[in-house]
Order: C-alpha cells, then structure tokens, then sequence
C-alpha cells in the first residue's frame, strides 16, 4: 500500500473546481499537497492564495511554471527570465516546496538543439542566486521527446542532471520526474541513483496508455496504463526519496469526464493500491 | 551538397508502386540503393526478387524487417525466432547490407519494460550464429520512445549499444540509426563515438514536424522539419560511417499524395541540398 499521506494532487486535475473548491475536495479525502498553477495566484492576488492555501492545511507540493528560456531573441529571452524571477517570489510566499521549470522547445526556424539547450542553462546562471536567496528549490522537469520541438529541449534525465552538475550540489535546483514523460527510460534507475533523494524534488505520476492514437487526451490514472508504479517507488526508496507524489492526470472530454468526487475517490484508490 | 552515390530510398516511401515500377523509377534518378520490404518477396517469391533486384543494378540496403521478439509466451517467441531465420536467409539472398530488427513492443499486460529488453537479448543470442554464417548483419532500431509499448522496447541508442556490447564487436549486429525516432536525443554524438563507424549498419533519414499533431502521418522530407541533417552528416563522418542514408518518408494520404516521380525529385533535392 503506497502512503497516503505523501499524496498530492495537481490542480490541472481538476481544471472545472475554482481554488477554494479544489482545497476543500483534495482536504476531504486526506490528501496533504496540491500542485498550484500561477493562474490561481494571477486570478485571486497572491496575498489571497496563500490565506487560503493556509487555512486548508495543504503544503503546496509545487507551482506551475516558470522557464520557457528558449526565446529566439535577447529580450524576449530577459522577459522569461524576469517572469521566472516573479514566479520565484510566488512560489516563496507560497512556500512551495518547489518552483517547476519548463525548459521551453526549439525556437521558432531554429534546428539548434544544443543551443537550446544552453540557453536554458544561461538563464538559470542568472536566476540561481534569486532562488537560493528566496529559499526556493527550481525543479527542473525532462519531458517526452514527443514535446522536444514545441515544449522542452529537456527530454532526459540526464539531460536535467548536467545542467544540475553545473551549478553544484548545493544549488537549488533538481529534478521534476513525471512517469508519464519518463517511464520508457532505460536509464532511470541508474540517473536516479547519481540524482540522489536529495535532488529529486517532485515525482509526479500519470500513467501512459498503450495504443497511442490522440496526442491530447492521455495522462491516466496509474493502473490504466503500462507504467509499472510499484518499482519505480522502490527505487526512489532506494535513493532515498521522501517527497511527495503528486499525481496530475487527464480529466477527461465532454461526457468522458466524471464528477470531481468521483474522479478523486478513484484517484485516491488508485494510488493506494496500484501505484 | 551530399553525396548522391550514398542516396537510398525505402520502399515503403512508394507504397502504391509494385517492384519493377520502384527499382525503375530510383534507376531513373540515379538512387543507388534500395530499402525492400519483406512482403516483396512473400508477393514475388525470393528467386524473382533478387533476379529483379540484380538486373536493376541496385543494392538493397535494408531488408524489413525481423524481430518482434518480445511476446508473451515461449511459443510466439520461438515462432518470431523462425521468423527471423528466414528473414536472414533472405537478406542472405538478396546481399542486403542488412536486416532491419524491431524489437517488440511491451507483452499484452505486461509492465516490465527490463523484462522484455532482456528477451530481446535472448533471442538474438539464438540468432546470432545463423546470421553470422549467412554473412548478414543484423541492424538493431531504436524507436521513438513515443512506440516504447506498442513496438519497440529498445528506445535509446544506449538500449541498443548495450545488446550489441554483450554480443561483442566482431558478431553481425549494430545499429539502425533513425532520424525521425532519435534526433532530440542528448547523448547522440557521444553514442555514435562508442558504436564507430563499422558498427552504424544503416541511417535512415526522415524530418520530424513541429507541432505534432497526429501521430500517423508524420514522417518529412528532409528540410521540412526540425532536424539538422548537416550537423548529423557531420558526425557520422567523424565516426567514419561509410554507408547509405535511406530515406524513408511519409508519402501522405489522399489529395496530399503525389504522384511518384514529383516525389522523388523532391527527395533527390531535398537530400542533395538540404541533407
């Protein structure tokens, strides 16, 4: 049985509940985190989120997104990089338990992958002491390779541990590992080994359906697909990990999409039983 | 500009051609080698292919494909291995340069992506010596990870470096080097450094679209895409890598299909001036 009380839950679970209905659902079922997005903070003022998330009791396991370096010119790329300043602020006052960064895709005409992917590690150069001196941790999430032109250039853990390498193991920044962008990596046990539990800031879990046929709808619930959640939650014991897991799944279209009670009741389960 | 005496093209970029209208229409433009399926010698019987093969002057070089050795029980696995025995007689025959191997996706129900990468490992032990005394190369393709469940559970270069390291640097097996399914991969030039030259058996060329959208049609002519061949090119010559580039591309669907000739002079210019 997993543990329940490291259960968080992301907000884009539940993209129909407003913030107070979301706390007050995830607060219900003894769920202790939630994933919050920059929206509910630019809809309700910073001040008011954190009251709120306060009063529920719920650590806010991560805050979704800053980054997007990958700007094809210098001010674009200052503009990313003073949002990603502002979303460190955010995530303090909050006291999140960590910052998620999206490195940002191809940019527009450009074939450059590795100088995409520099890019990524300039602008965090220049954001690393912000985030060191706000308290915040910056976990840096590798998507699938399927998002590698249009998302993230970050497509694997080791591609996030050299940038992490970088700037030293005292520096605030780790890993984000989602099951759904990761699970088919044959190196996962190894990077999450030279990781360490300490570096591993977040895992967040979605299973991967098999028979890929829709690129939009997909992050299932574990159990539903082919990622084998139970291993992979003994090797993050192995190295060491003690965060949360934070599930973050597709809530479904139109008449395929249940009632928020329902989908967190089998959430919940699911978790417990199969992941 | 590439060298045009290095220009191959598989046959599955012309579907709607039979044999004799593919092999003249690639004579016609200079092409000098040729990617056959399997099905070609199911249809016209192995003797006819290699008499037809021989008088157009062509060199195959790929045949498609062997493998799919990653099913549920001993049986299917052992029908798969004959399979590939006679796949390897008749890449035997045809003097391809080699036989293209998909691994198998994940067994039906099963989770256990280590599981399968070590049946593929197994079968190819039993393979292996019928390959080498029929002096065919067996030419291993890593997948998109996106097909991890469904086709192939060899998804990296590293996946596959680690089977043909286990066989040893003299045995028949190397790498089939897919642009379309590797090109975000970090480790890319530092791979093909520890393959080398002699052990890429086959690079295949296609372009990956920016903003993915259906995961059907979907493989480009070179330049249409995010990939940058030149800086690929570049490194497979450093590596020494002497053989063909295949190019394999979607034909599309419908209205968006053109005919065979307007195609393949795309192609040609595409791989002389943007590959």
């Amino acid at each position: 049985m997993a543990d329940i009380a490291r259960l968080a839950v992301h907000a884009s679970t539940f993209p129909e509940l407003d913030l107070d209905d979301l706390l007050g659902l995830l607060a219900r079922f003894d769920v202790t985190g939630v994933g919050l997005l920059r929206d509910h903070v630019a809809r309700h003022g910073l001040r008011e989120v954190r009251r709120r998330v306060r009063d529920s009791g719920l650590e806010v396991t991560s805050l979704s997104y800053g980054g997007f370096f990958t700007a094809p010119d210098g001010a674009e790329r200052r503009q990313r990089i003073d949002d990603t300043r502002r979303a460190i602020d955010e995530a303090a006052a909050l006291e999140a338990r960590c910052l998620l960064l999206v490195a940002g895709g191809l940019p527009p005409d450009s074939r450059d992958l590795e100088g995409a992917r520099h890019m990524v590690e300039d602008a965090l150069a220049v954001v690393v002491d912000h985030a060191a001196s706000a308290g915040v941790r910056l976990a840096l999430e590798p998507h699938h390779p399927l998002h590698a032109a249009e998302r993230s250039v970050l497509v694997t853990l080791a591609d996030v541990r050299r940038i992490c390498d970088v700037f030293g193991r005292d520096a605030p920044i780790g890993l984000a590992l989602d099951t759904f962008h990761q699970w088919w990596a044959p190196d996962l046990e190894a990077e999450l080994g030279v990781f360490g539990g300490r570096r591993i800031l977040l895992v967040q879990f979605a299973d991967w359906p098999r028979g890929v046929v829709d690129l939009r709808v997909r992050r299932l619930v574990p159990g539903e697909g082919v990622i084998d959640f139970p291993t992979l939650r003994r090797r993050l014991e192995a190295v060491e990990y003690d965060g949360p897991f934070e599930l973050e799944v597709d809530p479904g279209e139109g008449a395929a999409r249940r009632d928020p009670l329902t989908r967190l009741r089998t959430l919940v389960e699911s978790y417990a039983l199969r992941a």
